[in-house]
């Protein structure tokens, strides 16, 4: 069997872990040529020798030259920075890039990808939010694919397998709500860093975990839904769901619904990305229906929750909304991480610089790097 | 656009009323070619009037005269008695034949129309209960297939659309558990005709709601996934799921599920298996999750519910156990139902007929014909 052959952005971080312990049970299916990390050399260190890549690149400087003193004796080429980043991005001696970069960064190495004709497993949401027109073209052109690995979007495109998208009515995002789901309006301005972080069942990043608290990523979901299936805004529905057991929907126009679920454990989707469309034997835990809770769902509240609104204006906009947003929530949340504005600042923050900004309906990746310090500016301003 | 040609088996039944309700909102898809009852002319000639079949069969020899009579101004072919039903069901002059009959009489005509190269849609559970292997054989020789109409099985068909039944680790019907599923186990030697007829989600047929309410009907449908999806019985497994709202799931070796959900309505999936593999536009209720209960699971009571131990161990040993087992169940049943015999004597002679019948490995029509005659005064000598 021709082993598929994988490159890994942001090997140390949640999803390249993730990733890398779906390889170690799949080394008879999967390869890694390459691996990169921004700074986390000890752990990109002992991934090199558990998995022999070809290629790792560093972005962080000094950490680039400590790793390369360490790795003197092994045989391992070494790409510095963010130029190294992209270059590792456009090489098509791989089958599939998994792209598990944190933030905006993470888009610029999707759109290098596509445009060389390689296919991206995507976990960076920021790429078709901030620049989901771009990557389309780019997907036209060369022919690559993306697939998902958000659990949302991987519930939905497994939903959707030997389905034809005109017999879809709508796609139904589930989201447990975040830690917030109960608390009342009147208190969100009080909450701590630590409350944000503590979410009731991922175990995801930082910055993911902030803004599932304040409900931005279901609504940059939403975006990213909208870019991957190409349906209409108003057939994208949310429903919370607490338990995170259905991680997704779909309707059919007969009205039968199919459903994905499971534990939430994000091995799943990202196992499902590697090899799809099979389902291939895997050693973690299954659902056992006898001791999960009841499943429940109510409707979003978007008085608490305004980011999922913002979301749903950026998608009726369309052109540098979303990105706008996108760009403001990641310098938001690192100021609320650094405990410099509070909770509810996020959503008004990310609300003012996507009013704010100068508007274009067809942003090239140069607007939208002229966006990235406008935004930057504005956000930090406040 | 070229129509769909159908007949209807039963058509004055529930299944056969809910097939023309289907048809009358895909008129541009679907023709009806044929209908066929037992007695209820009086339906029959009005959905004659609706549907402009070319041909009708008639079992009951009186209904029939009466039939004749009443169509006389009609150009409408009338099939007479069990002999006309078994020559409608085998002419290959449509696309897809709908089985929605009742009990074991259902069993040879889907045997006619595979062994002549029809595609069946198959209500009718007994057909595949009673004679599975020779059905199998015949569909391996003629190349027809069979559609399942069940809803647990249409929901395993919808799941699997695309997959691999090698990926697969284990099908999941779920069962509302029936009227009596918080009921005490010593009361149900006192459970009514009317109480067991009392069915709390679907609204079915006479047999097949007291066959929910003994669980037999979950039971059948354990025999019929395992015919119709070829795996070891090992790998069908039951959940109880009270609100009928997830109508069963497949579970992949990834431990990723896939379920189909919806509201009970067996127009879902009697449009599904008419459309296969579309979902087009229908008319009804789609489901509220905002307004639908919490969905719950917990394990099937084998106590409670011995129908459901006598599938199980009618799986095991094959041959003509499922056979005998059904054919005393549809005999129980019936005295059941003319208060004969106490609800729980149904799995009593369910279980004495099964146990004390003559055993063959591979029976031919004959062999059931004889052993059905076996059957019939075994169960009504107790």
């Amino acid at each position: 069997m021709v082993k598929k052959r994988i490159s890994i952005l942001g090997s140390t971080g949640s999803i390249g872990v993730n990733t890398l312990k779906v390889v170690n049970h799949l080394k008879n299916e999967i390869k890694v040529i390459s691996l990169s990390c921004n700074k986390n050399v000890d752990l990109l260190l002992k991934q090199v020798k558990t998995f022999n890549p070809k290629t790792i690149s560093i972005v962080d400087e000094q950490s680039y030259y400590e790793a390369e003193k360490k790795l003197k004796p092994h045989n391992v080429e070494i790409l510095k920075g963010r130029k190294g980043l992209l270059e590792l991005s456009s090489r098509n001696n791989i089958d599939l890039l998994m792209n598990g970069l944190v933030g905006a960064s993470g888009m610029e190495p999707t759109l290098c990808a596509i445009n060389n004709g390689i296919d991206v497993a995507l976990s960076n949401k920021e790429s078709l939010v901030m620049a989901g027109s771009l990557i389309k073209k780019a997907m036209e052109k060369s022919g690559a694919k993306l697939l998902p690995v958000d659990s949302e979007h991987s519930a939905i495109w497994q939903c959707l397998v030997g389905e034809k998208i005109e017999d879809v009515k709508r796609l139904i995002l589930t989201g447990s709500g975040g830690p917030f789901i109960d608390r009342t309006i009147d208190t969100f301005k009080n909450v701590t860093v630590e409350e944000a972080l503590n979410h009731p069942n991922w175990d995801m990043g930082k910055k993911i975990t902030i803004d599932s608290a304040t409900m931005m990523n279901k609504g940059f979901e939403l975006i990213e839904a909208f870019w991957l299936f190409d349906l209409d805004y108003n057939m994208l529905d949310i429903v919370i769901h607490p338990q995170s057991i259905i991680h997704s929907m779909v309707e059919f126009k007969d009205s039968s619904i199919k459903a994905q679920l499971g534990v939430p454990d994000m091995k799943v989707p990202i196992q499902y990305a590697l090899t799809y469309p099979r389902h291939f034997k895997a050693p973690w835990e299954t659902l056992d229906f006898f001791k999960c809770r009841e499943l429940s769902f109510t409707k979003p509240d978007y008085n608490r929750f305004p980011c999922l609104l913002l979301a749903i204006e950026a998608l009726k906009n369309l052109g540098t909304s979303p990105t706008a947003l996108n760009l403001a929530n990641d310098y938001s949340v690192q100021r609320f991480l650094n405990r410099e504005i509070k909770f509810t600042q996020i959503a008004e923050i990310n609300d003012m610089a996507m009013q704010n900004h100068k508007w274009i309906e067809k942003p090239s990746l140069d607007d939208i790097s002229k966006l990235d310090t406008w935004i930057k500016n504005f956000v930090y301003s406040i």
